[in-house]
C-alpha cells in the first residue's frame, strides 16, 4: 500500500509498504481522510523531535526512521482481529494515536498520557493515518456513528487536545475564556469552551486569523494586540475582574505575559502550547493572584467526549477544514503550502486516494 | 510609646509615638513579641516595597512613610472597643495583619488576601508589632488561649505562610513534599507538612540551614544540591515515581528547575517565594508531566487551624527562635544581625520592653 513516510528532515517519500498484520485484539481500518498536524510540520523541518533516530528504535513499537506519518485521521472498518466482538466491519472510527506499554491501564481516571515511554501512532512507529490501511489496538478505535462525515471526523484528535486543556483548566459554564492566539489549537481550544458555554475571547495578531475565528463563530470576541491592552479590554469586558481561564496556544513570551494580566485572582492559565525555548515568567504575578500555571499534553479519555459533542451539533468542524489534498501531493500541497500560507490555514486534510487539488 | 519607624533604606528609628485610638469594633493589645521577617529586611535595605512612599498615603490606611514596621507578633488583649464582647482583658493573642477594605467578608471562604489594595499592618500602616501596643479590628484577632508561649506565638504568622502554601498544594497526608530551600518560610512549610502527616525532603545548600533542618526534625531527609541530582534522589526516594507536590521557598532558578524535575506527572509545584526577578521555566516540564505551577500569597481562613495545629504539640515553634532582642537593639542586633548572619537565624524576636540580648 502507499505511505508518507519520514526519512530525514524535508525527505518525506510516498512509498509503497507491507500492510501491518491482523493481531488479535487489533483492529484493520481503511484510513479516510488524515490531517496534517504542527508536529508533522515541524518533523519535516527540524525532526526528529518525537519520531526515533534511525538506529533508536522506540521501546514499545521498536521502530524507528523511516516512519509512517499522520496521527489525525478517521476512518473504516475493514477487519477485526481475534476477540474483538463489539465493533462491526464497515463502522465509521477515529483513533486515539497512542503508542503505550500495553500493561498501562486506560479505564477510570488512569492517566496513561504521562507514562514513560508514551509516543504517538503516526510519530513513533504502528503505521500512520498518512497511509491507505493501519491496524490498530482495539483500546484506541474509538466508533463515530454513521452520520458524522468523514472529513471532519478527522479533527476529532486535535478537538480532543483542546478538550483535554479545557478540562485540565477546570472551567464552567457561564465563565469568561481567554485564548491566546488563532492557530488551529487555539481555534479548536475556542470551540470547545464555547461548545461548553463559556463566553470566549481570543487574542490573535494576524488579520488571516482574526477572520477565521470570526467566522468560525468560536469567539465573541476577537482582541487584537496591537490595538491595546488586551488585558484591560478582557477587564473591561468582565466588569473589572478579568478572565476565569486562559489557554497559551502561541508558544509566544508576550502572549504567556498577557494571560497571565487578564486572568482574575486564583485564575487558571493552561500552556497547551509546545515550547522550543524557555519561557520568562513573572512570579509575582502568579503569586499576588494565586494563579495556577498548568501543563497540558494530549488527550486522556476525551475522544468519546468529544465525539459526543460534535455528534450533538454542539461544534460544527467544517469551517476548520481549509484544504484537502491526495496522498502524492502531500510535500507540496501540504507541507510546503503550510510553511508559505500556514495563516490562512487551519486544517489540511489528506486522502490515501489520489484527489484533485482543492 | 516607643515604636520602630521606617523612614528611609536604612534609617529606622525608634521613636516616641501617640498610641492609636480604641475605635468601636476594635482591640487594643500590649505587643509580647515580635518576629523580624524577610519583608522587613528588604523594607530596610531596598525600600519602599510594600510601604507607601511619603505623600503616597495607602488607600485604605491613608498613611505613608515614616511608618511603624512589625507584621508577625503576638501579645496581650488590654482594651476592648464598643460592640467586642467575645475577647476579654488579659486573653493573649496573635494578629492577622491584614490592611483590606472595610465592606471586603473575611468568613466562608472569601479569597479576601487577593482583595485590591490589600496590604499589610505594620508595612502600611494601622500601627505596627514592633512597638509597644497596637490597636486592630477584632476581625484580625486571633485568641491562642493561656498555654501557648507568647514568643512562640510570635511565629503564627509565618507559618500561617506555609498553612497556606499547604493548602493550596492539595497535599494529604501519606504523600511526598519536597521543600526548596530551609530559610524561615521552608522550615516553617516543612513543619505544616509534616504535621499533616507527609514525608518531607528539603533541598538546601548551606551548612547552617541544613544543619537547622536536622534539627528541628521538620525533614525526613535533607538533601545537598551540590552532592548530585536532587530529582534523582527524591525518585529513589519514592520508587522512581517522584515527589507528590514541592515547595519553591528560595526564588533561586536552578530551585524551581529541580522541583519541577522532581516532582511526579501530575504534580503541584507552590511558589511560595517572592522573586524580585523574572523566572525561568521550562514549559516542556509542565506540559510533559501535566504539572501545576502554584502562586499563594499570604494566608486566608489560615491562623485559626494553625493555633490549633500548636496548640495540640503537631508543631514545636521554640526551635525556631534563633535570638530574642528589646526594640532598641533592633537595627544592630537584628537587621545587622540578620544581613550578616543570615544563614544561622531562622526568627529573631523582639520585645518592646528593654531586654539583654540573647
Amino acid at each position: 500500500m502507499r505511505a508518507a513516510r519520514w526519512h530525514g528532515q524535508k525527505d518525506i517519500r510516498i512509498e509503497d509498504v507491507p500492510e501491518q498484520k491482523l493481531e488479535p485484539g487489533t483492529v484493520g481500518i481503511d484510513v479516510a481522510w488524515c490531517g496534517i498536524c504542527g508536529t508533522d510540520l515541524h518533523e519535516y523541518l527540524e525532526g526528529p523531535i518525537f519520531i526515533p533516530p534511525a538506529g533508536h528504535p522506540h521501546p514499545i513499537s521498536g521502530e524507528a526512521a523511516p516512519i509512517t506519518l499522520g496521527h489525525e485521521f478517521s476512518g473504516v472498518v475493514t477487519a477485526l482481529g481475534e476477540g474483538v466482538s463489539d465493533l462491526a466491519i464497515g463502522d465509521h472510527v477515529v483513533v486515539e494515536p497512542y503508542i503505550i506499554h500495553d500493561d498501562v491501564p486506560v479505564t477510570g481516571d488512569a492517566e496513561y498520557q504521562l507514562t514513560p515511554d508514551m509516543n504517538f501512532i503516526g510519530l513513533a512507529g504502528r503505521g500512520g493515518g498518512l497511509s491507505e490501511h493501519i491496524v490498530v489496538q482495539r483500546r484506541w478505535v474509538h466508533p463515530i456513528g454513521p452520520d458524522l462525515p468523514l472529513d471532519e471526523a478527522a479533527l476529532i484528535e486535535p478537538l480532543s487536545v483542546g478538550h483535554h486543556a479545557f478540562m485540565r483548566s477546570g472551567a464552567k459554564a457561564g465563565q469568561v475564556a481567554l485564548v491566546g492566539g488563532a492557530g488551529p489549537i487555539g481555534l479548536l481550544t475556542a470551540a470547545i469552551c464555547k461548545a461548553y458555554g463559556l463566553t470566549v475571547v481570543i487574542s490573535e495578531l494576524s488579520a488571516a486569523r482574526k477572520a477565521k475565528a470570526a467566522e468560525t463563530g468560536v469567539a465573541d470576541h476577537v482582541l487584537d494586540p496591537s490595538d491595546g491592552s488586551v488585558a484591560d479590554r478582557v477587564r473591561d469586558l468582565t466588569g473589572g475582574v478579568g478572565a476565569d481561564v486562559a489557554f497559551e496556544c502561541s508558544s509566544v513570551n508576550a502572549v504567556l505575559d498577557t494571560l497571565l494580566d487578564a486572568v482574575r485572582p486564583t485564575g487558571v492559565v493552561v500552556n497547551v502550547s509546545i515550547w522550543g525555548h524557555p519561557a520568562t515568567v513573572d512570579m509575582q504575578k502568579l503569586v499576588l493572584k494565586e494563579i495556577d500555571l498548568r501543563g497540558t499534553i494530549a488527550y486522556a479519555h476525551d475522544h468519546a467526549r468529544v465525539i459526543e459533542l460534535v455528534r450533538a451539533g454542539k461544534i460544527d468542524l467544517a469551517p476548520f477544514i481549509t484544504g484537502r489534498i491526495g496522498l502524492d501531493d502531500l510535500v507540496d500541497g501540504g507541507f510546503e503550502q503550510l510553511i508559505h500560507h500556514n495563516e490562512n490555514h487551519v486544517k489540511i486534510l489528506v486522502s490515501p486516494r489520489p484527489l484533485a487539488r482543492s
